[in-house]
């Protein structure tokens, strides 16, 4: 299953692309940074975002993509505007037809690092050690991009989205993981966790997908 | 110049379109409200309400549109969505090649009622009046729109979005509002100020269009 992770942001937007595979298995497929000058008009600005957006999506053609979700009281002043991305990002989800889901910035550094509260280093240097990396992905917001993709790999309910509520039942023996607690890191243990908390699943069949037409 | 204002949001996102002439005088033209139903996902949510944005402006052509201004600080659990809304509404101007700009609540308020703290309803009666309409317009989501509409037809500086800095020479004294003071209502004589500190257009003529390509 291909996922593509969105950290939004009018200024630097990450589109970090991962396939993840049978087991806990993640590897990197793209990664890159949207940008927009400051000194354009906010229309032009998100122009020029939603037009990388697309083009990440045409080309990366992911079954699902994954949002970081934006809080009002982040941060005041920039906070507008990366809801407008966000707002653009899952437009242009729904106008491909794929299925897209929001995580918080704490489940997102959960996924990754075993903590809520990690900071944006031990976020690079997991997201570096998950994807088998040479060196930690920059900028930030790039590294960012891979986590939420991973989040979503390993925490994302795509059932919830197909409306298909029998789909809870399908998860099986087969999908548990194995070797638990034997050579995993806390945050592999972690996952782990998660994912026999949620239910899971393979590749999202393409008449499984959310409809949007 | 016809104007298409938009009030954003999620659930209920206004879309009122004027055209204003030669001096003070604006008329309704064509005022509707998008909808979409708060059960279903955001990414849905927000295809609905695009497409009926960008159905309105394919129809109705504005020259220029106008966004009120979403703040943070506004409503924490709704201002997510009106943002993201706004995003969308933003990207669509730029795609159409039509020159946005956005004005605050109380600007709005202003422009229309004379104070900027003015309710719904002084709103509503205050659009009615300024649209000779038989009746105010509902829902209040609608009268905003045509309010806002209506502040871009006053207060917008559409040579701001142009980069042409000559323009601002070309107000003359025919552009001057005539009878003040004699039969205006006390918001007519705030526009008619307004209207005297901004500069002075006509049409926006197609190559003084901010390009979007």
């Amino acid at each position: 299953m291909r996922i593509l992770g969105v950290d939004p942001g009018l200024t630097r937007c990450g589109l970090g692309t991962i396939d993840a595979e049978a087991g806990r298995r993640v590897s990197l497929v793209d990664v890159r940074v949207a940008r927009s000058a400051p000194d354009l008009p906010p229309d032009q600005r998100l122009l020029i975002i939603a037009d990388e957006i697309e083009k990440v999506i045409s080309e990366m053609k992911p079954d699902v993509m994954a949002l970081e979700r934006v809080f009002a009281q982040d941060n005041v002043r920039s906070v507008m505007g990366t809801a407008q991305v966000a707002g653009i990002v899952l437009l242009s989800a729904a106008r491909a037809g794929i299925p897209i889901e929001m995580h918080t910035p704490s489940e997102v550094k959960a996924a990754v690092s075993g903590s809520g509260r990690a900071d944006k280093k031990q976020v690079q240097a997991m997201v570096q050690r998950i994807l088998r990396l040479d060196k930690p992905p920059k900028p930030a917001d790039a590294a960012d991009s891979l986590a939420i993709a991973i989040c979503q790999a390993w925490r994302g309910g795509i059932a919830s989205l197909t409306a298909q509520p029998d789909r809870s039942q399908h998860g099986g023996a087969g999908s548990l993981p194995r070797a638990e607690g034997s050579d995993l890191t806390p945050a592999q243990k972690m996952w782990a966790q998660a994912e026999r908390m949620s239910r899971r699943h393979g590749a999202v069949a393409p008449q499984e997908k959310v409809s949007t037409q």
